[in-house]
């Protein structure tokens, strides 16, 4: 924190600041112009603009062109499957030095310890790691989850320095409904910031919901919901992850009229799509490219994101604001070479400098040994509810359908692509198992399970045999969690995640390696989908309409109830 | 307040909502839409829009349109001469539903007194009142001020509901030289709101005094100069005062591109011309009229101004939103029929209902009578410094001009419009008493003093003779402050301002026929200015350039030092 004193002597030119960047253009958010000027920086402040500096360090950035630090609105660190300090060194220079994160997945795996392992490793990263409570831990009644977050439980954390209110709401049906524990929550962050999460919802039901003060969502899947939520009132957190892709549906909302109320997110992302097409600058450069005005997507990408949020010091290249700069080839290409977190220059010596946290969770994943007849359906011969799975989306359809029968059980039928999916309590609570069929993942033969299983992280499997669906849920409490691959009776690859059965102690760059090779060993199954491992862990998520499968068993989600 | 449950209930239709305004548009500051639709409110809070809603109460506003509660994000009450409630019953009615004051005024006469009396008004009032800490009083040493605020006496005010951060820092030069009082103050409210005021102020040192976190200004004048700051993170607020008549200069910078970094003050507007022109509405009304786009115009004078100050609250008309509402005719027109407080309809009832607050400072006026001789100016033969009026400014120019001389005195000269100006300590500290020349008052006769002198509310007197001069302070005395004209050795009119020599008792109503008689009565004695009071009252500001006048003498404002 550099002093007033030295910013002032910096700023006026009295004395030669910390650092000045030279030669460069900065985008200024606020004409749209680019400004040909030095920028010089006092400590974590910019302290002058329009004007030539002298430096104690010069960096020479002609040619170039600064942009302030994107801020990343909403997102679950947990879905890198990276630690949060190790997710600071992968993302950070790809210019994203402010995230706000939701630690629900941690959080309903080990509840307050989770938390308190996100700001102890917020408190030590190099990028603004920003931390939202847990609004809906445990998510839902329909599911068991390792710890539960009532409100009392929260409100010891509401006044840390990096905690920025409630997170994602999304119980919604608990908002409509009234019920006590929602209240309870909501009246609690009364004005505070309380982040939304509401697909598909709607008119009055909609408007009940904002009733109480949610300013925010990121579950827009198209330019009508997003129209609509936005004159409502709504920022819109247009989110492109590695399952939810919802960028190309809300181009037509991102313009330089609605800017003010449009900010980015990535909500879910995993290692590989980061090494292959960047982060948010992934975002920009796709909007750019389908024709969105550079303004509007930098606006969405750093002012009116920090706005959304009440972080009153960021978002713009000027006097007095927070030195977060993006140091970038072109506003179309955005392609990150330098960037500034705080008025720190971001190096691999810089991440090195950092206090290591110790991490927790080590040994979250509770189950017995399976077997094959674990797997097995019995029925009368019926219609079943059958999850239809949507590729690049966490919305999945919900399907009545007849199946094959085998004896008393009803079963697979490869034709039509109808395969298993279970779901197995993890947290040592009650040992649940529930099963069920999905559709469209293609799977011709073996079984993908993880431990990662949204929002209670229940041990997800999907199997085109009951054999190997066995072995891969037991190979995961073998290795503390993580995610498997198995076919033939064989493990044909795995990844460990032993920080709660979520996170990898390795390094983005191995994980990144190991996600690869373990790809390619799902193809090897068959699977036609982009996400293997993400659309696994998404299927046992009730919030997200409209057909799910937790450790209760198949629930209705618009009904939301659990299905006979 | 409303109850979540009752918000939600309404909100979703489930209840009749308290209040539906019905058969109206609203205008939408997202898309910039005019919307038909009803707008149903529970309690303090709007809960439904764009859709059809029953209400226990329903107001048919066919034909008209709603707008936002306008915001005015800078103004002394004080310059009203209104206590603060009868500013609420006065303004609310054009439909600024919000303010944010800084009682500078009263707090340079009664110090934590005065804002004390203003916090309690502002929880006794309709419209919301909201109170900046007063940053700079004195507001330079080179005045006496009836009171002394260092920043251990504002702490006890900082987490008050009704306080908004620190009032306009109007101590640049202070700023830029690291005055160590300022630099307090600025420190005790780094992260928080910290209000600007630097005239003038460009380049390099306007980056130094931005660097300490200051975030507004109202006191561009160019359009150059707006620009200049809104491009370094200044939220510009475009003033339309009595005096200050700054909108028609910064039309061009309130475009629909910079709308996000505008906003709409009055900074000083006396109740003849609110009941001439209007408040707020008549900004918009204007602006409109030269060619600016409404949504631009509107979205500064609600949402912007906002979120400028961290009002997450207000500035939209969306479901959760407060329900600050204005029903007009037309976007252009923009006179308010109808008005909605925190969800209250605005009627005389209302403001009758509130618990009225007694009034402070009722005997702080204290100066020994004067002669005319003390106005005499003894002088050699040389260059005097003299004060140029600029009308409808508070800016003076500084000019070296030679005066008539009669035996060792400098004396006053009609021919070019040189009259007499003094001002004397009034708070009973030291009896200070200065005396100088002014330009441009067009004063053929008689004199016209004021309790009221920017910013330490000394008596401030111009007179085309010494007599009437001196006739007008001793009659301000007996009267315990305000507004006298005397000539040929007569009081011609007065108004009594009791409240700290500051503001009247009386309603707005009976102020405003005060002040139009009185001047009525300035008028004969030759004055071609329009608001001549005002002008008086702005004499002895020493942080606005060029050349002012205190009671310690001629204050060069560009050196910011006595002339000696």
């Amino acid at each position: 924190m550099s002093s007033l004193e030295s910013r002032i002597d910096q700023g006026v030119g009295r004395e030669p600041a910390d650092i000045v960047l030279k030669g460069g253009r900065f985008f200024d958010l606020t004409t749209g112009e680019l400004v040909a000027s030095d920028i010089a920086i006092c400590g974590d402040t910019i302290v002058g603009t329009c004007g030539e500096y002298d430096g104690r360090e010069v960096i020479d950035i002609s040619g170039r062109i600064v942009v302030p630090g994107f801020i990343d609105t909403h997102l679950h660190i947990e879905s890198s499957v990276l630690t949060p300090q190790e997710f600071d060194r992968c993302v950070l220079p790809y210019g994203v030095t402010t995230i706000i994160c939701d630690p629900h997945e941690i959080a309903n795996v080990l509840g307050t310890d989770g938390i308190q392992f996100f700001l102890d490793s917020a408190m030590e990263s190099v990028m603004d790691i920003r931390v939202q409570l847990s609004s809906c831990v445990p998510a839902t009644h329909l599911e068991t989850a390792g710890a539960d977050l009532p409100i009392e439980k929260l409100l010891p954390f509401r006044d840390h320095p990096k905690v920025v209110g409630l997170a994602e709401f999304m119980n919604f049906p608990g908002v409509i409904h009234k019920d006590p524990g929602c209240l309870a929550k909501l009246e609690a962050f009364q004005g505070g910031h309380i982040d939304g999460h509401a697909p598909l919802l709607l008119g009055k039901e909609l408007n009940g919901y904002l009733s109480t003060g949610i300013r925010t969502d990121h579950e827009c899947t198209s330019a009508a919901e997003a129209l609509e939520k936005i004159r409502k009132g709504v920022h819109v957190l247009v989110r492109e992850g590695s399952v939810c892709k919802d960028l190309h549906h809300l181009l037509p909302v991102i313009t330089e009229r609605l800017s003010p109320f449009i900010a980015l997110c990535t909500d879910d992302r995993n290692p590989l799509d980061i090494a292959d097409e960047g982060h948010l600058d992934h975002s920009i450069r796709t909007a750019i490219a389908h024709g969105v005005e550079p303004i509007a997507v930098y606006r969405a990408a750093s002012i009116s994101a920090a706005r959304a949020f009440g972080l009153r010091d960021r978002g713009l290249i000027a006097p007095g604001w927070r030195a977060d700069l993006v140091v970038i080839d072109s506003l179309e290409n955005c392609a990150a070479d330098m960037v500034f977190a705080g008025g720190r220059k971001v190096t691999e010596a810089l991440f090195a400098s950092r206090k290591k946290v110790e991490p927790v969770g080590l040994d979250s994943v509770r189950i017995t040994p399976r077997q094959p007849k674990d797997f097995a359906i019995a029925a009368s011969d019926r219609e079943f509810p059958v999850i239809g799975v949507v590729p690049g989306q966490v919305i999945t359809e919900h399907r009545r359908l007849r199946l094959p029968m085998a004896g008393n059980e009803a079963t697979m039928d490869f034709d039509r692509d109808i395969i298993k999916v279970a779901v197995i309590e993890r947290h040592g609570k009650n040992g649940n198992h529930a099963n069920g069929f999905v559709q469209g993942f293609g799977l011709k033969k073996g079984a993908i399970a993880s431990t990662v299983g949204h929002d209670s992280h229940n041990i997800c499997v999907v199997g085109a045999n009951e054999s190997d669906m066995a072995i891969a849920v037991n190979r995961l409490a073998e290795i503390k969690g993580g995610f498997v691959v198995v076919a033939d009776g064989e493990v044909l690859g795995e990844i460990s995640l032993p920080v709660a059965g979520l996170m990898s102690l390795q390094s983005f760059e191995t994980v990144r390696d190991e996600l690869k090779a373990l790809r390619q060993k799902a193809v090897t199954l068959g699977t036609s989908l982009q996400e293997p491992f993400l659309q696994v862990s998404f299927l046992p998520l009730p919030v997200i309409p409209h057909l799910k499968l937790t450790d209760m068993g198949m629930v209705d989600v618009d009904r939301f109830e659990l299905i006979a």
